[in-house]
This record gives structure tokens, sequence and C-alpha cells, in this order.
């Protein structure tokens, strides 16, 4: 059955992995981590005790780069039974400080389908993380002028979602929600009577994963990149 | 002369220090870290250093706890010439997330003029840091309920409140800010054509100082405690 857009007036977009490329720095920060305690312990324990810190982190730093580098400092402090090396102290610094400063790598097409959605639709940005990190990248992107509303969220539950489509004057049946991660993304807006189109990005961080059942009769659409979308909203 | 506040119908607040303490427990963090590092430096030499890695770290970090870890941590290394004993990293995290969890603590008064000015004008919240702390306090601190809007900045410049103004439909001469910084909560008001009532806070973060000269010709009130506003504003 196809699905009828009709209704929708408002889209929303995820930033990171939707816009432009984030997790694989992730990854490639993880992957200097391991490398730096390889004498420690395996690469694959590691990352494993890398990601349970970063979840038992996540409440209380949130989601980002700084919370990510704490994690890591922890970490290596925890791997070394406190005997750590200073100087790997000052590369997991420097791992992050790259992190930070790293340009912005928008995905394919992206700039075109914001263009041209533009012209039906009023588009939002709908994104968690550093704020201040969040800002700089939006700037960098030069992406920021086809956005009515930029938000940075700190969680991306319903109820996070629903605070913000009232403060914005948007009924969830006129709002589709575009990004990459099920969990985030999508079901949250499925929950609350939007719309949401998903776009995997070739790499899911641990946490943002979901369970097939968790995902059965949800009614959204999969696209594998963001020019796909026009088609069926233009 | 008075001043008029006939034409004001929205209120904006600070939070840190304004509504509830934080600079405190950033000048008791930083005592702590001087303390764990006394036998390399003198406290005040300490201090000076850790505020010029703060400066430097800010653009990258930008404000907040976790920024401040992470400069606590590499001064830290820069102290002991890289030679660092781990255990003192440990108790840098330490102080750090301590003072995530901290309690809110209200300023005297504070609630009872938020009820007070909330029949009669629109309260608004724009304070900045880390968006999971300051959204973390506002819930611990039970205000959340006074305001119609709450803003986390990533800076305080009057081209960031002009957005935010002009984003909730405020013109500014209707818009009086209240807070304790005469540098993020005052004078960017001022600029704007808005009001600001000054409330000092008994410390004052380095970074936060104003020269006199910046200050003539300003037109602004400064009263000793929250409770003084409703003399004049109800």
């Amino acid at each position: 059955m196809e699905i009828d857009y009709s209704d929708i007036s408002v889209i929303g977009f995820d930033a990171d992995d939707t816009l432009w490329v984030n997790e694989t720095y992730f990854r490639e920060a993880e992957e200097q981590f391991a490398e730096l305690f390889r004498s420690y312990e395996t690469p694959n324990k590691i990352d494993q005790e890398l990601f349970k810190k970063e979840l038992q982190n996540l409440p209380i730093y949130g989601y980002g780069v700084k919370g990510f580098m704490l994690s890591m400092i922890e970490m290596g402090l925890e791997l070394t039974n406190y005997k750590v090396e200073p100087k790997l102290i000052e590369a997991i610094i420097n791992i992050g400080k790259e992190m930070l400063n790293k340009p912005v790598e928008l995905l394919p097409g992206i700039e075109l389908v914001l263009k041209e959605l533009s012209q039906k639709y009023r588009l939002i940005l709908a994104t968690k993380g550093d704020l201040l990190d969040q800002e700089r990248k939006l700037e960098k992107s030069g992406l920021s002028g086809y956005f009515h509303h930029i938000e940075v969220l700190s969680e991306k539950q319903p109820e996070n979602y629903a605070r913000l489509l009232d403060h914005l004057d948007i009924t969830p049946r006129s709002f589709l929600m575009v990004g990459n991660s099920l969990k985030s993304d999508i079901l949250p807006l499925i929950e609350l009577g939007a719309q949401a189109i998903h776009i995997p990005f070739h790499t899911t961080w641990e946490h943002e994963k979901v369970r097939d059942q968790d995902l059965k009769d949800h009614n959204y659409k999969t696209v594998s990149s963001a020019d796909e979308i026009l088609e069926f909203l233009m």
C-alpha cells in the first residue's frame, strides 16, 4: 500500500548521518583508542568496554564528543589499572579535539534535496548532541538557510518531539521526520501519529540499534538515499 | 530618573547564579583542583593557568562542566609535565561528576518572585551551558512550570538574543532580561533596545567580568536580590 503524504506541510531532518557524516568519525576514534591501548587488551574487548562505559555515563554526560572523550579517559584509567601513561591521556584528548574540528562532509545530494523540498515544505532540523558542536556543524555545512527552525534536543523520545511540535504549532499529522536512526528519528514519530522516512546510514551506533520485533506493524518508508524522497514528496 | 517598565510584557531570566547557585561550585572545584596539584605549583598560579586553559578551549568546548573537566585534565597533564599520577586524573573526573550531580540550590525568594511575575508577564528562561546539564537543573529546580519557553544558547551575544526574540515574536521594547552577568545578561540586551535588571551574584567568573568603561551611559537597574524587582514590576 502506498503511503499518503498529502497532509504533510513540515518536514523535520535529523542532522548527524542524515545530512552529514558523523558516526564514521566515532568509529575511527574508537579504532584509534583501541590502538592506543592494544598492549592491555584486544581491540574487541576494548570496544565492548568503551561502549559499556559510554552507556553508563550517558545519563550524566548526554550525547556528543565531550562526553565521549571523558568516557575514553575513564576507560583508559581502568584498562591500565590506573597505571596509564599520561601521553595516552593526551592522545585521547587529541582524538576528541580532532573530531570537534573535523570539516563537515555532506551526504550525497543532500543540498539539492533540501533546496527542492524547501520550495514546497517548511523544513526544520531536529538533532541531538552537544549544542555548540551541532551549531558549529550546521554553520560549516552551509545548510542553515534551508531551515525555519533548528532544535538541539537532549533526547529524542516521543515526549521531546511532542514538546517541539507543540512549541512550533505543528500537528503530528502534518509532520514528516527524515533520519537515519530507527530508534531516534522514526519510531518516536510513528508513536506520535506523525510520519517518518528512514534513510539508513552504513554504520549505526550500537545504542541506536532496534530489535526487529519493535519494528513490525510500523508504517514508515525506507529509502536508500535522500534524493529518492523527492520522488514522492514533490 | 526612574526607568519606565510599562511596555514590558515578557521577562527573560538567566539561570545559573540568577535562579540557582552555580559559580560557587566552579570556585569550589577550582580549589579542589589546586589542592590536588599543590606539590607542583602555588594555588594562585594553578588558578591562573586553569583559567587560561579554559579560555583557550572555550571556542571548541563551549560553556559547561564537561568542557571544564577536559580543561582540568589537560592542565593536570601540563602542570606535571606529563608525569601525572593517574589517580589525579580520576580525582578530576570525580570533581566534575560531583558537580553534575549536585542538587539545585535556589537563590533566596526566587520561587515567589517567579510565581508573582508569572501572573502578569510571560516568563522565558535564557541560559547558556551544556544542554543536558541545564535541562536537568531546571527539572531539579521545580521551576520549569513558570516558564513559557526555555532556551539554552551556545553564546549570549546580541545576535543570539535577537534570534531568540525574533523566533518568539517578541519586540525588544517589550522585553526585560534579568540576570547576574553584565556581560551576558545585561549589555547585549541594552544594545538591542530591550531593558535589563542586574542582580549581582557574590562571585563572578573572570571571563564574565566587564570593564567600567563598557558600562557608562547604559541604562539598567541594579538590585541586590530578586524580590526587589517585584516593587517596580508588579
